[in-house]
C-alpha cells in the first residue's frame, strides 16, 4: 500500500448527532487535534455532549427533537457558516442517508463515511444480497425483487420451507420484520408489514426470507481507504438481542470455528470490495447450528459495538475514520495497517448497552431522570456514555 | 521455573483496608473465585468499598477510624472468627507493618505482602540501603547510621555538598523529611526533624543525604513467588509530586534512556533477590540529569500507581499477589511468566490521582461530600476509585 496520499487535516469536524456517539466522535477528533462542532435540539440543551465539542449550535428549534436531528438543510447551512470541513454522522438519524452524503459532498464537505452512491447501493437489502450473490457469497434463501401480493409470497415460503421472514426492503433494526410459522401467517401478516413499511420508510416494499432457527448473529468489521485498500478488523458476536435490538456483544465469537471465522472475514472483504466501499462498515451475517453461514446486511456506518473490537485490536476506529476521510491510508502511520496481518487480536472483550427502558411497557425506550450513577471500573473496563451522571435528564428523540 | 508447587486456593480473602484499594482487591479475588471480607470503621459503615465485599465487619466502634484500621488484634480476631484464610494489606495503614505480617502468620493466616523478616529489612531506610550497597546498587550519598547530633550532620552534610536533605529514618510519603540549603539551616532544622521523628513514628533516628535537584523518581515494579523466581514489570516515573505525595505516575519514563532503564530494571531484581523478596513490591531510584541513578528504598507492598503498569504489560498484578501468596510459582499458568522475556511492554498509560483536598489549607486531605461526579471514559481510559459517585461522603481516617 501506498503511505504518500495522506490528504490534508480537517480543521473542524461536525458530529451530526447526539449522545454517546457524539461524545465519542469529539474524543477521536481531539485526540487527533480536530476541532469539533456539536448540533442539539431544543431538548438537548443541557445534554452532556455538547459541552464536550468546541462549539455548540441548537437546530430545528420549532422541531421535534427527531425533526431537528434529520433537517438536512439546517445542518449542512450550520456546517457551512461555521466552516466545517467535515460531518461524522454517527449511527441512526442520518448516517446511513445518502441524501445527506450528496448534501455534504455537493457542499465541499467531507461526509466521513462511505460516497453517497455506495450509501445508495448498501441501504437496499435487496440490492445488497445481489451484490453478495455476484461475489459468491452464500446469503439467506429469499426474494431478489420485491414480491407483489400475499399470494406470491406464501408460494415463495412454501419453496424456501417455514418458518419464513417478511421484510420491508428499507427497514433496518428490527423493524418492519416479522416471522411467519406457516401460510396462514403469511397471509394475515402481509398486509400489516406493507403498510408498517409505508409509514415508517415511505416505501411499502416487502422482501422474505427463510428464517434461520436459532442463528448465531455474526458481523466483521471492516476499514477501506479511499485508494481500494480493505481490510477487516475480526469479527463480533451480537447474537444477544431483544426487539431486534442488540443487547450484549461480544468478540472473539466463540460459536464458530476458525475455519468458518476466516471464511466470513474473507467475504466480508469481499463484499467490500465488490462495492467499492471506503471508511469503516459492518458486514453481518447469520450461521446456523450447522455452520452454514449467510450474508444479511451491510451496515455502511459506526455500530455502537465497534468498542469491543478496539479493544482487541488497539485499533481506534472513530479515529480510523476520520483519517480515512482525510484521505490517509490504511498503510499511513497514522493507521498503521499495511497489510490484513498487521491486525491483531488479543484476549477477549464483551460489551452490555446500559439504556433506559421501561419493563412495564415491553422494554420500550423510556425517559427520565438519573437518580443514581456508579460505575463500573478497575482493570480492563471501558465506559462510553451519554448521560452518565446522576440528576441527567434522558430526554425523548 | 517450575510450575508443579501450585499451593492451595485461598477460600476467602480480607482486605484490611478500605476505599480505592479494597475495591481493588475484591476485584481480583472476585476473578479468581475467592470470597471476600471487608472491615470497616465507625465512619466508613456507608461507604462503598464494603458493598463490594461478600463479607463485611464493623471494626473498633469505639476508636478513632485510623486507630480501627491499625488495630492489629481485632483483625486478626475479625478474620479468625469468619475462617479468613488470607489478608490483603492494601497500602498504607498496615501494609508494611512487620507486626501484623507476624501476627497474621502466627495465626495460620496468609499475609498477602513478603514475609514479616523481609518487611522488617526493607522499612528500615537504611538497611535498605545497606542492602543495595551489598549487591553493587549506587545509592545517594548519605550517612549509612543514624547521625547523633547537628554538628554531625553539618559535617556530612560539607562532606556530601549542599543541598542535603534530613530524613526520619522510618519515615515515608513525604513525612519526617526536610531539605537543608547551607549549614545554618542544617543546624537549625535537626532538632524539628528529630522531634517530629519521635512524635510520628516513636524512633527519633535520622540520617542525612545529599539532595539531587530536580531528579526523577523512577520505580520499578517486580514480582517475586515464594520459590526465588523474580522479574520486573519495568518502570513507572512517578516525578510529579506535591507535598510529597505522588499525583500523575506514567510509563514508560521517557525521560531515561533505553540503557539506564535496562540496568535499573536489572539493579531492582537484584536487591529484591538480595533480600528474599516474595510478592508484588517496588524498588524505588532518584534518577539526577546526568543519567546518574541511585536505589532510595523499596515499597514491600502495592502501590497506587500500579495500574499504570498493568494496562501496558496486560499483567493484573493484584490477582498475581493473590496467587503468589496462595504458592503459585510465577510460571504457573494462572499467572504465566516462565521468565523475563514473557514479560512484554505496549503502548504508554498514564495515571492521574482525584483527592479530595483543601486548597486554602496547603491542599491538606479533607472531607465532605462529593456533590456531582463525572467519570472520563472511552478507549483507554481505566477508572479505579472509591466513593466515586454523586452524593458519596469522603470521611476522615
Amino acid at each position: 500500500m501506498e503511505k504518500e496520499r495522506c490528504g490534508k487535516n480537517f480543521k473542524k469536524v461536525m458530529a451530526a448527532n447526539r449522545g454517546e456517539i457524539a461524545i465519542r466522535i469529539f474524543r477521536a477528533c481531539c485526540d487527533l487535534g480536530r476541532s469539533t462542532v456539536a448540533i442539539y435540539s431544543k431538548e438537548d440543551e443541557y445534554n452532556v455532549f455538547r459541552t464536550k465539542a468546541d462549539e455548540s449550535y441548537m437546530i430545528g428549534e420549532n422541531k421535534s427533537p427527531l425533526g431537528a436531528y434529520l433537517d438536512i438543510g439546517m445542518i449542512i447551512d450550520i456546517a457551512k457558516k461555521h466552516k466545517v470541513d467535515a460531518i461524522h454522522p454517527g449511527y441512526g438519524f442520518l448516517s446511513e442517508n445518502a441524501d445527506f452524503a450528496r448534501a455534504c459532498e455537493e457542499s465541499g464537505i467531507a461526509f466521513i463515511g462511505p460516497p453517497s452512491h455506495v450509501l445508495e447501493q448498501m441501504g437496499d437489502k435487496l440490492s445488497a444480497k445481489e451484490i453478495a450473490k455476484r461475489c459468491g457469497v452464500p446469503t439467506v434463501p429469499g426474494s431478489t425483487v420485491p414480491i407483489r401480493d400475499a399470494q406470491e409470497a406464501v408460494e415463495l415460503a412454501v419453496s424456501y420451507g417455514f418458518p419464513v421472514i417478511l421484510k420491508a426492503s428499507a427497514g433496518g433494526g428490527g423493524r418492519g420484520m416479522r416471522r411467519c410459522a406457516d401460510e396462514q401467517e403469511v397471509r394475515d401478516t402481509f398486509p400489516l408489514v406493507q403498510s408498517e413499511a409505508l409509514k415508517a420508510f415511505g416505501c411499502g416494499d416487502i422482501f422474505i426470507e427463510k428464517f434461520l432457527e436459532e442463528p448465531k448473529h455474526i458481523e466483521v468489521q471492516i476499514l477501506a481507504d479511499q485508494y481500494g485498500n480493505i481490510v477487516h478488523l475480526f469479527e463480533r458476536d451480537c447474537s444477544l438481542q431483544r426487539r431486534y435490538q442488540k443487547v450484549v456483544e461480544f468478540t472473539p465469537a466463540f460459536a464458530i470455528s476458525q475455519d468458518i471465522r476466516e471464511k466470513i472475514c474473507e467475504d466480508a472483504v469481499k463484499i467490500a470490495k465488490e462495492v467499492g466501499y471506503v471508511n469503516a462498515g459492518t458486514v453481518e451475517f447469520l450461521v446456523d447450528r450447522k455452520g452454514g453461514y449467510y450474508f444479511i446486511e451491510m451496515n455502511p456506518r459506526i455500530q455502537v459495538e465497534h468498542t469491543v473490537t478496539e479493544m482487541v485490536t488497539d485499533i481506534d476506529i472513530v479515529r480510523a475514520q476520520v483519517l480515512i476521510a482525510e484521505g490517509k491510508t490504511l498503510a499511513a502511520p497514522e493507521i498503521g495497517i499495511e497489510k490484513q496481518e498487521d491486525v491483531k487480536r488479543h484476549g477477549y472483550a464483551i460489551q452490555c448497552r446500559v439504556t433506559t427502558e421501561d419493563p412495564q411497557n415491553n422494554f420500550a425506550p423510556d425517559t427520565g431522570k438519573v437518580t443514581a450513577y456508579r460505575t463500573g471500573g478497575g482493570f480492563g473496563v471501558r465506559l462510553d456514555g451519554g448521560n452518565t451522571y446522576a440528576g441527567a435528564e434522558i430526554s425523548r428523540v
